[in-house]
This record gives C-alpha cells, structure tokens and sequence, in this order.
C-alpha cells in the first residue's frame, strides 16, 4: 500500500483507519504508570481506575484534538477518555463502558463538548448507566463565543473552557467532593469562561485532504476546532491587533469586574510554533491589565488541538479562591503535570 | 505596517525583529514562579538565581527550538538559557552575562549543541569567565547520526539528546553534584544518546519564506533542527517502515547490549499533531522490543523544534541505574515538570 496514494497531507500513518487504536497504544506505552487502554473500546483510564468511594470523571470526543482527552487521564483530571474517530464522536457504548469502569461507588460526571453528536451519544449513555444503578451528572461545555449556532453545533461551542474545567473538576473530585459539588465547581469553571480561535491554515485528518480552504494572506476569525467557519474570513494582521479583538469579544461576553483575577489560556491549534504561543500570550497579559484585570495563572500550549492546524485560541476564565486552589492542586496526566 | 508583505509563511507576530524578546517576555509573564527574563541580554534565568553552592548549568542557541532552552529554564535542569535570533547563535556576551549571573560559586556547565556558531562563541565566552575566576566546563553534544558534517556543522549536530542531558545533568546539580560530577554525567548522556530526523515539510523564519522546497509527496530522511539536508529525499512511506530505517540507523551507530533498557524520546518539530508522535512511539517500542531492547522511560512531544516544520526525531538513550534515578528526579520548568 502506497501512503502517498491516500492522502494528500503528509502524515506519519499506517493505514489511516488504524491512527485512533495505533495511537491510543502508543499513549498506554509511554504512559504505563498513569494510563492503562481498553482498546476494544477506544477508551483510556486511569490505571487504578476504578477509585473507591471517589466521584469519577470521563470526558471523551472525536479524536484530532490531543491531547485532549486521553492525555488528560490520571491522578487529579479525568477517570476516563473516549475516542471516538478523527473529528467524530464516541459511540454511546464507549461511553457506557467508560461510565462502568471507572465508577467507584460516588457517581461519575460527563464532560461534554457542546457538539450535536457528542451530546445525544453522552445522553444516551447517562441513560443506560442510571438503568445500571449509577449516579451519573452531565455537564456540558459551550465557551466559544465566536458564534451562536454552527456546523455540528446548536449554541456555542464547547472548546478550551473544557480543558480547564477537567483539571479543576478532577481537584475537587481528588479531593473528596460530592457528586453535586464536582458537577458545581465544573458549571462555575463553564459560566466564568470565554474562548475565542482563529485558524491561518487548515488540518486535514488522515487519508484526507485540508478540511477548508484559505488564502497564503488571509486567517479565519473565529474559528472551531474542526475548522468550522467563524465571524469572517480577513486579511492576516499583526499578533497584537488580533489579540486586542479576540480580547474584546471574550472580555464583552464575559463581564468580569474590573479588578478581578483571570485565568490566561493560551493555546495553540496544532501547527503554530511555541514561540509565537508566547508573543500572544505577551500580548494578552499586556491588553488585560490595561483593562484592570490580572492573570495569576497561565497556561500556554497545545492543548486542545485540530491536529496540525496553525491557528490560536485564547480561553479566559474569572478566578476566585476556590478555583485557584483547585487549579493548583497536583495533576499528574501525560500532558498536565504538576506538584501542589 | 502589513505583515503579509513581510513573510510567506504566515504566522503571529508585530514586527519579525521582536519576536524573540516578545517571546521572552511572554515567557516570563506566563511562569513568574518560575522564571525571571533579562530583556537587554536575551537570557531567561532561574527565578532563585544564582543558588548558592550549587553547580550551575546554562544552555543556549538561535531560537526557534522552543521550547528549548528558554521552557527549561527551572529547578532540577537549566539554571540559564540564552536565546539567540531564530536559527542564529548568541553572542559571547549573552553567554558571558548568563555565566555570571548564575554562578553560585560551585562553577558553571556550558551545554553546547554542535553547531559551529554556538561551539566558538560558548568557547570565548568561557575563556572570559575563566578571567573573571569563574570555572566553567563546557559539554557538547553531537548525536544526531544522519549525517558527517552539515551546514552549519562540523562533525554530528547536536538535537534531541540536548533536552535528555540538560533534564539529567539537571538532577546532578540539584543533588549537590559537584562540577567534575556533574559534567561527567552530562557527557555520559550524550555518549549513550542518539537521534535521527525526518521532515515533511519545511519552516520559515519570522519574515521569510520557507527554509527549503520539498514535494507534496516526499520527506528529508535525515533533517535537521534548522532544515539541513539529511541523507537523501525520497517519497514518503508508512509509519512503520520510517521508524524501522531510523532505529536501525541509530542502533547500528548506538550498539546498545540486547536486554538494555533505554528511554524512548519520540519528538516532534513543531508541525506534527500529537497523534502521530503516539502512533510513530507505538511503533517504535514494538521495534525495540524485537531488538532485546525495553523502553523503561519516554519523552513523547513537541521538546526540540524546528518551528512549524512537520516532522519527527527519535533519541534513544541507553539507562542504568545513575540514569535512570536523575531521570526521575523532580523537574519544574516550564515545558517539563514533575515530581519523584
């Protein structure tokens, strides 16, 4: 078999259809102290999973997006991870047997993008598992403000909200919270946060060619993170003027009070290079404090991705004390790992 | 001023001349826990600097290999980092004010990757801290073994054995190494360390176009971490015939004892989505493992780039038992960090 006959972007695969599995393996190989996979089901857990007397968190989605979710399963974020294929949802049976291995007795909560597939496949699978006798809560994340109603989407769209909610929801879990006062903390994270992306190139998912077309001058202003159309389609300008509007339109939407403490999400789509990551993020910290808001807390990087394309997304969120601690609690998860 | 009329390849940016102090700064802004920039000298430097009794360890080269050297910057690894313009080595004088401002008394390691720049400026930097009575031993690293001399190279170049000797030598110095100790451990590193690169695609410097041409249906077997030539250009092929031409390349030259146990570092350049560096790790153990071989430790991401360049090294690194236990120790830096 020719790769190059299937596939017009270049890629490091096999046969296309066996990038999920192939590469779930690879994240339980390099990752055998956190993670262990149910390959049957395209899911991955915690390796101690299930936790006793502990509410557990399971999130899961079209893959394309890492590390975001397998890479955010282990001690102090999510139980579990559902991969579903490039850019398409799980399946409600991989999301049951999720629910079941990794409920402990407490309850399990759902994290949900706000995506039509991803959110009837979750209900049904809530469905069954309460047909099992387990406690099961649905959040659903929607914080791209970009636009109201989308491809794959009614309402907006859930995207880098979802990351930090994981982390600061599997805190309050680690810690010993209650079913209702993790499902709480994960819908204050959703309410107290704005994201907003933009694309300068397109991605492609494998044995595909690019998802959308765009010109060598132009960027898309609000984009998803399957490169959905956003706001428009314009010429590229300079990293501080795109930053000013994406600023804007969050900052608008969001209406923290001036003098408050934010969470600053920088994260990069896939293909743009850290060092430009950190003149945004340059950027942002220097806009926010001219609009009397502080950012005790960052995170930049490659965190909920659209496989190689180059393009940003900025995620603020309202900090207060219990969402700081949370947030600084440890996590230990390939992709997010920190000590207290 | 437009920034589409000053570069080909779009990306994030104000004026391409700042984009490393932008960089820096943001750098800085985002890990204030962690980190502290001195602007005028392009250096990022150790929040605690200079620790007193400890041995010291800078490193530093042309940018654009973020996050390297500037996200290791932190405790249990680099000490210093200076950052050069992208793909152009500092100047002595950044060096030579990163050396004293890091000294701690217990003398100063110089991590020098083999690029012709990098290894004569490092040299007078070091001879002026010599007269200003400060010890310093430089190591320099060479394991990339696709090539015999480069562009910019006399001899191997220095990649990705760079991060696994700054993360190991690391642990020596904040074990109280002292700076025979210390240095002896880092050239141990690079002594059982190889690499090999592969690109499909290029990158291209803030404000110019692409570095080099390549087909829509062919890789650079052999790249390195600026673009160089490799060994040949050819189509591209499936995953796993890649992986198997590079770890034979890098075993034949290694000679690990069958029943070794080694560490697995699978990077990316900058443009490759996470879940092909996964499935390229999931072949490559599946091959070590045929070769006696056990990858008991993993690197898996994006550590030493070539900025948006879509591509793959892998560095494999013979452990025992000093190794192995520096490999574990806790690192906080902002792009590698963990606890015991």
């Amino acid at each position: 078999m020719s790769v190059t006959e299937q596939q017009t972007v270049k890629k490091f695969l096999n046969n296309p259809e066996d990038t999920v599995p192939e590469s779930l393996a690879g994240l339980g190989a390099a990752h055998p102290d956190l993670v262990k996979i149910d390959l049957e089901n395209q899911v991955v857990l915690r390796k101690d999973a299930p936790v006793q007397g502990k509410v557990s968190i399971i999130s899961g989605g079209g893959s394309g997006h890492e590390p975001l979710h397998g890479g955010f399963v282990g001690v102090g974020m999510l139980d579990a991870a559902c991969a579903g294929t490039v850019f398409t949802s799980p399946v409600p049976d991989q999301m049951l047997a999720a629910t079941k291995a990794v409920d402990g007795g407490a309850g399990v909560i759902h994290v949900v993008k706000n995506y039509t597939g991803d959110v009837m496949n979750f209900k049904l699978a809530a469905e069954e598992a309460a047909d099992e006798d387990i406690q099961v809560e649905s959040v659903i994340t929607n914080d791209d403000v970009a636009v109201e109603d989308s491809l794959y989407t009614a309402g907006r769209r859930g995207t880098g909200a979802t990351v930090l909610l994981e982390k600061i929801a599997g805190a309050k879990a680690e810690a010993g919270g209650s079913l209702a006062e993790v499902a709480a903390v994960a819908r204050k994270v959703n309410d107290q946060a704005r994201s907003f992306g933009v694309a300068l190139t397109s991605c492609a998912t494998p044995g595909s060619g690019p998802t959308f077309d765009i010109g060598a001058d132009e960027m898309e202003f609000g984009v998803g993170i399957h490169g959905e159309p956003g706001r428009r389609r314009e010429k590229i300008r300079s990293a501080s003027e795109i930053v000013a509007e994406m600023a804007d339109v969050i900052l608008t939407d969001l209406e923290p009070a001036s003098g408050s403490n934010v969470l600053a999400f920088v994260n990069g789509l896939g293909g743009t290079p850290l060092i430009e990551l950190y003149v945004i993020y340059n950027e942002l910290t220097k806009q926010l404090e001219e609009r009397g808001l502080t950012a005790t807390r960052s995170l930049v990087g490659n965190y909920i991705t659209s496989l190689e394309m180059a393009g940003v997304s900025i995620t603020i969120l309202t900090l207060d004390d219990e969402l700081t601690e949370l947030w600084d609690a440890p996590v230990h998860t390939p992709a997010l790992r920190w000590k207290a």
